[in-house]
């Protein structure tokens, strides 16, 4: 088989998440997968919103083009409300898969409803109207929130960890559910050992996402180019956007 | 009553179907309103799929700032697949509308069902996900597709409009639908003319939302800046995207 | 512009509540419409179930027939379960809106999820019921009942008032709501102050109801004729319906 | 077993509908059950739209009311939109079905997918409706309209009833459906002959809501009076509504 | 009327619940109905989960196949996760009815939405999958389980017996429900005294498809066999199952 | 990385289906993966209905209790229908996929809408059923059936296989999907082929399942053990089933 080299990108600008969501990564990567951990050079710090994911949005395409040039085998975006995501696989010739979509439908296979653990009360809007898009609205028990920002996941104090670890105990004894998505890139280094501890899955987004592209790559599957998903439409971008132009 | 300014933003960058939308706006708007029809600077000249309203929602958002820096009373989205509308809503202090969701509530409110008739086949998915989204699917009875690119209704030839007139017609015989929704921007001036011709409801979005934006100011009420679309959370945007911060 | 006479029709037989939504909608009316506030002469003296509903959906039909041979150019059905609305709009050749869809419309343009606040609890299956049917079952949080009955409202101690004011609090609080929907024709005069003093908005479907017939009425759009809504079959109608033959 | 009186109410005022409705209740009931087969005395002569559905509601309360004081052991709204059926489960005391909630429950008994066949093409709205609330749209494979009025089912010429059986037999080859629902109570008469003709369950709502009654007469159920259904409000009516004042 | 042979298939094989579900069903049946209560030769004492029913399932085919040949008018299937369901509308001539489709429709036709009590919570998700095929899911207010094995209905001490009815109460004073429907074959001799004791019906699915068993039997109706489920392809079936060939 | 077992089950008792799958499995899986492909001992030749389903299912736990036996690190259930999977699951220990939500998931991944072409007619109703539990209905363009039996894909005279291309093109050309599913474990051998001719994804079940229990295996994910999915409740089986006893 041959190698697989797949572009994971934290669509936020923080270095320290794009190494967290990099060595997540690479830990659930196979033998003969390679992990280009990227982030955008311009953009949001953290996402934490709709309009940070509209910004990050861009600085996720541009990736997108660098990696389709580089011949990567498949692209993820790591940020779990999949900006970007139709727009990305419209660009990329590889698949693309985003950590909310591939958590979920993980967690689907696995239990028959699932529990969301995320960071901010506000970006639970996010995750349903995902729920509803992708098709799981009925196989989500609840959704959490540890009410902290994104970026104190990097702060080295382990709080948001420890908040993270409490919420998730918290749902697998009130919510009726058999497993527990985490909603936030910056949490990928957690599932593993959650898994162990409280006996449920606990479901990492970035990892099952490199699954799913190396699973794409290895069956010779890619994004559909017939109809909804075909290239963007040959027309010049002016200014700042420019770069997109071939 | 105080003078009402509102606020169109054609998210692409083609002037010509700025200045349709623009007068699509004013032929709608009340005595107390002004319209300022604006387009990004930068962007795309069309938008035909995921990929182009990615690009486009950073001009949307550029434009509901300055906007929102002139005080006006509103913001209209005015692309039917309503691109960057939640992160406009959260950047903005005052109402904003996106013109397909303005024209499939309207048209919901004078017939059972609606049909829809647009430009590139590629387009309907968006239509479709963002029925899904408003709870609009069971009101919607059939999507229809010219196949002309979007700049065809701007190259003053009228063929682009002669073929909306027709799936018009057609859906009106076949579809057992109530109204037709015209699916693009650039549609807006059609809507008055076919509605008279073909004697049921020919809703256009622009005009409709200019009417929601007016009705909302006029009732005092704005976005919702309690959880789901507060303000971006404050943090500094790097790179082209600086235009952004404070 | 020309005149826009908007008649209102409160569907149970209590002037005081007549009334106070006549001055509801009399406040949120532009410059150039006329608001004609009526009730039936007879029928139900309040509206609290299915029963109430059917009664009082005679009543509506009688003044939309009236309103109609006055030419005026919209109608209103002001109770929250939009009793009669699919009849009214078969029997009128102006637009008819319900003050439920008119005020859960308005909410979903401002925020991305709702709650209700009602009088009885046994009225709020006719809200859930209206929330399928027209497809916002996914935007609203929740539904809440003060237990007091409608004529409270209009009873002058402000007891109810205080309930409703109580309630809007409490919906705020838990329900991870962004805006508030007034379940009754009564609280009309309600929504702004409490728009105001609670920082959210709260949404009067009167109100609502007289925009939204001002802007179909200035985009020249009505009820379509075409199918599903068509005048009622021509027939001769018995007793004490024979108000309604030709 | 005690004997079972059965009120059934054809909505609508046709003296001849309401004899075919008997019969077919009659050759449905059970050797214990008592068919008292009724209509308004005054209304609508026939039901083809939400208008004459309004108006036809309350000749079903009023002989609702009076099946009351009877003692009746259950009611059946033999008209397919069940008109007023909420309303009346208020006002009873005994059970109340609707035909078509009634044909529609034991299609999916017997099949995994229904065809509706019914008149009018402007009732298929008031069908659709239905399907959605009671749940059973994704049970519906088609909807058919013979596009003739109800009452020429009435006529003698059999030329209605010959247009059923076509689109019947059209319905089973091209639907993927397993068996036919009839969409109006002037088609109760045809159900068994079109069963043993075309092999396929063709089902009647008359004759199972005759069933439902009896069934849940004989199990010592009734409408439930907790919450929702409880019986109205007690207020005075007025004018021609005070027959339902005590 | 002829005489109605109804086979009710206890899918489990303990004996004793057997004999309740027979006596239920006896005392629910008319007086020219005859029960023929079975259950499997082989198979799951109780069933608790996926596991158990689809052993359980082939017992009820092996009866369903039994019944058949003994020319029964119609077979129940009493257990609340109609194991097996569709198969044996396959295999069968008569109808087939499942106890918790059977109690699903019955409360719908009693109430605008009603609470599940069950044994073990396990057993939920089988409840929520069916409600959810069955299109019932609105209809649920909330799913209870008393945690308590399903054979100790059979224990003789009234334990679980005792704590169905406090649940009930519960569901009724918290759900706002109008209808308890009860979630094992095991209670079926509870619901009389349950509706008589708390005012509201509580539904015992075997009574309520014996019921459904002989309405469809005195129409003339049965399982559709065209298309979906036509007589299984012929085919030899090897090994344990060869006694389903001809 | 340690070696892989993935125990392959083809439901049916036919050997060069059997064959056929696991060859397809084989070409599918990685390099530290072992494919072992079994079939039952008893049961049906081919599954076309719920009645074969059924029969399966029991085949089916009782190779997933000899899996486990062997300490395999994943099941596959290699029928279109999924047979037995959730009891598959409460059974396992380690995760157990269904081709059918395998094919499914993989199809949402790469397209926005896919479209399914089976066998039967007969097996449309039971890939409906699975689109509506697993949320994917609207996912779904459409679905065919070529009208052959299962075994007709084994016969080697290739005239199945020329049906299924056919349907295949013509889905492509008239559904609006981007990719294609295929609802049979005997085409596993055409999904590569065809997604070369084609030049849209075509999707098998098998390969699809193959890499997605070796991803779950991979990220040490097993199916959950708390509540819904827990091993069966411990009571002995009797007769036949005692196979299945401790």
């Amino acid at each position: 088989m041959s190698r697989i080299r797949i572009q994971v990108i934290n669509p936020n600008t923080c270095q320290a998440m794009t190494k967290t969501i990099g060595m997540a990564a690479q830990a659930a990567a196979g033998p003969d997968s390679e992990i280009l951990a990227v982030c955008p050079s311009e953009g949001v710090p953290s996402i934490e919103g709709h309009f940070d994911e509209a910004i990050a949005a861009v600085g996720v395409l541009e990736q997108i083009k660098i990696g389709r040039e580089q011949g990567v085998d498949g692209h993820i975006i790591a940020c779990f409300g999949d900006p970007g995501l139709m727009a990305a696989r419209e660009l990329a010739q590889a698949p693309v898969i985003g950590i909310a979509e591939a958590a979920m439908h993980m967690a689907t296979l696995v239990s028959t409803r699932f529990s969301i653990v995320t960071t901010l009360p506000r970006t639970l809007i996010i995750a349903r109207h995902l729920l509803q898009l992708y098709g799981f609205s009925h196989h989500c028990a609840a959704l959490h929130a540890i009410d902290l920002p994104v970026l104190t996941l990097e702060d080295g104090s382990g709080a948001a960890q420890r908040k993270v670890r409490e919420r998730c105990m918290q749902a697998i004894k009130e919510d009726g559910c058999g497993a527990i998505v985490l909603g936030c890139g910056g949490m990928a280094d957690l599932a593993r050992a959650l898994t162990l501890e409280l006996g449920v899955p606990v479901i990492d987004g970035v990892s099952a996402a490199v699954k799913m592209v190396e699973s794409l790559a290895e069956l010779g599957l890619s994004t559909s180019k017939l109809g909804d998903l075909a290239y963007p439409e040959s027309k010049p971008l002016s200014g700042k956007f420019q770069v997109f132009n071939p």
